[in-house]
């Protein structure tokens, strides 16, 4: 629908519905914007820290174009327990391709992926978990990648939740990345996870467009073929979108330092640092995985979102450690 | 302003004017959104490619997420001629740093610029070329560099128009710009330049926030001092973003193929392939530098936006070559 439309619409709505222009205003300002969230400190830091940064006379008041949010995935958006979904997929993705790589059954990593000696990341080293990545993930187009995950995706359920993965998504993140977006805050996604990956599922789920999605990469390669052109994932790690690369894939991308930052283990502190470091106010937020009964607690000491750091600097960094138990009244 | 006061406030304002809402629509789409383009087939050709892309009801019609347009900056937003404005940059930087750099006295490329010697980026080889913009815009933050960006584009004018480089910028482009913007088209500025200096005034400028800027850049560095944290741009080049290299980083940056993309010299054209080669009547357009008078014919056998192989490649690819002399009404 075209602006000029869409504002004729709104104003024959009004006037239809014979409302007054402030009552409009009213009802929209009353409804909480977080009802999944508890009451409590954490929950009014983050409407303190909205209502003031929209507010013109306050004096941490941030102009719109300078609104900047950043939140992980894995663990702070979508549930990444008892692993992380993307190893899942690349798992399957190896168990498909075994037959055209029959010296797969040799050769490690892959020989134990398809004998299913080894089934979560966390038996693998960080190369092993590269060498799966760039095997499963390359020599494809962007889309190619994207409908294989997609078609995945559409087709695999958490093992003990029973839905879709992008179904396991916290309802309070929902909430909160709504609620900034509707206060004029531009939302992205920083990701460890293969930026095509997220991009997949990003504007469905949680409303982000996938040109706001930054994550691991590829090398790519320019391919001209009889006037048609295409742009593939070369086998070449461009860059793994962890720890302080988080912070600098920020700069690249943004050219901007966030305001707001949302993560929930050690590899988020860089983006947490360089959105609360500025004397600008920033708020910086850690997902605390504590909550055994309707998820998991995990993160203390653990190989998948290890938050030990995070949890021991948040004091001093004026942080806020969001416990899921307590914080949330619903997770999913 | 908040979206439900936004809403209020035109609510309110179309009841005190008294108008209809019919006749709000009406006045908005009768504009002529391209006021400084002569009528013919290129204007003729943006008008229903947008008509068409914007229309549910036409085979070409693309959801609002997928309009994305590319636009080089150099030559097809503002003016490059006599030579590009950020290699004007650089030099006047070798001037100011050449003090603490008595080696350069002795040493080239520094050598002839500080004596004058050699005064155009046409005079240098491409290494030296690279070596300038290294020396010159590394071991500082995106924050200082734009800084020194912003001084220098504050207090410098084209030699020829008087004017500061930030308004030889095109009319036509600028109501092209916003007319694709109002028609729900993300513009993204795909750049050769470094992409600070391009987001020193992109906003400003063009109406294009900074995280649409994609362009060169150097690799960063994180740095913690004293819990304060800084993003440092290192001499060393991560992309010079020419050539294939801007459909690369429109890939890795927006993750979508364009619908829409503009440029004018022959390091453009793997964007517009990009963008019109996949069977979605995207549309490619290429500024033809041909107007002496009000600016300036030179893109034909120049090392400035060359233009050959563009205007050799536009008939069979379907790209429109605009002529400045004979498409716009205005140039600046």
């Amino acid at each position: 629908m075209k602006t000029s439309n869409l504002v004729s619409t709104m104003v024959l709505s009004a006037i239809i519905l014979g409302v007054s222009s402030t009552t409009i205003a009213v009802d929209l300002d009353s409804e909480d914007p977080l009802p999944s969230w508890n009451e409590g400190s954490t929950k009014a830091a983050i409407l303190n820290f909205v209502s003031n940064t929209t507010n013109q006379s306050h004096p941490d008041y941030v102009e719109p174009e300078e609104r900047i949010a950043t939140f992980d995935n894995d663990g702070t958006l979508w549930c990444e327990y008892p692993d992380y979904v993307q190893s899942l997929f690349m798992f399957d993705r190896v168990r498909d391709m075994a037959p055209e790589h029959p010296e797969w059954n040799s050769t490690e990593p892959f020989r134990s992926i398809i004998s299913g000696e080894r089934r979560a990341s966390a038996n693998f080293s960080i190369n092993e978990s590269l060498q799966i990545y760039t095997a499963t993930s390359t020599n494809l187009t962007s889309d190619e990648y994207m409908e294989l995950a997609r078609d995945w995706l559409n087709t695999t359920r958490h093992p003990r939740f029973g839905l879709p993965y992008t179904r396991c998504v916290y309802k309070p993140m929902l909430e909160l990345l709504s609620y900034l977006q509707t206060e004029g805050v531009k939302v992205y996604i920083v990701t460890g996870g293969d930026e095509d990956f997220v991009r997949t599922f990003s504007d469905e789920v949680y409303g982000i467009p996938p040109e706001q999605v930054i994550g691991s990469a590829f090398r790519l390669q320019f391919v001209e073929n009889n006037s048609s052109v295409s742009i593939v994932k070369l086998p070449q790690i461009l860059v793994v979108d962890d720890g302080q690369e988080k912070a600098k894939e920020i700069v690249q991308n943004i050219g901007q330092r966030p305001i707001f930052a949302y993560g929930n283990s050690d590899g988020d502190i860089p983006m947490l640092q360089f959105a609360t470091s500025d004397g600008r106010h920033g708020l910086g937020l850690l997902n605390h995985h504590d909550d055994s009964v309707r998820e998991y607690a995990y993160d203390e000491g653990s190989a998948i979102g290890r938050l030990d750091s995070g949890l021991e600097m948040a004091g001093e960094w004026g942080w806020h450690v969001v416990s899921m138990k307590n914080d949330w009244k619903e997770i999913f």
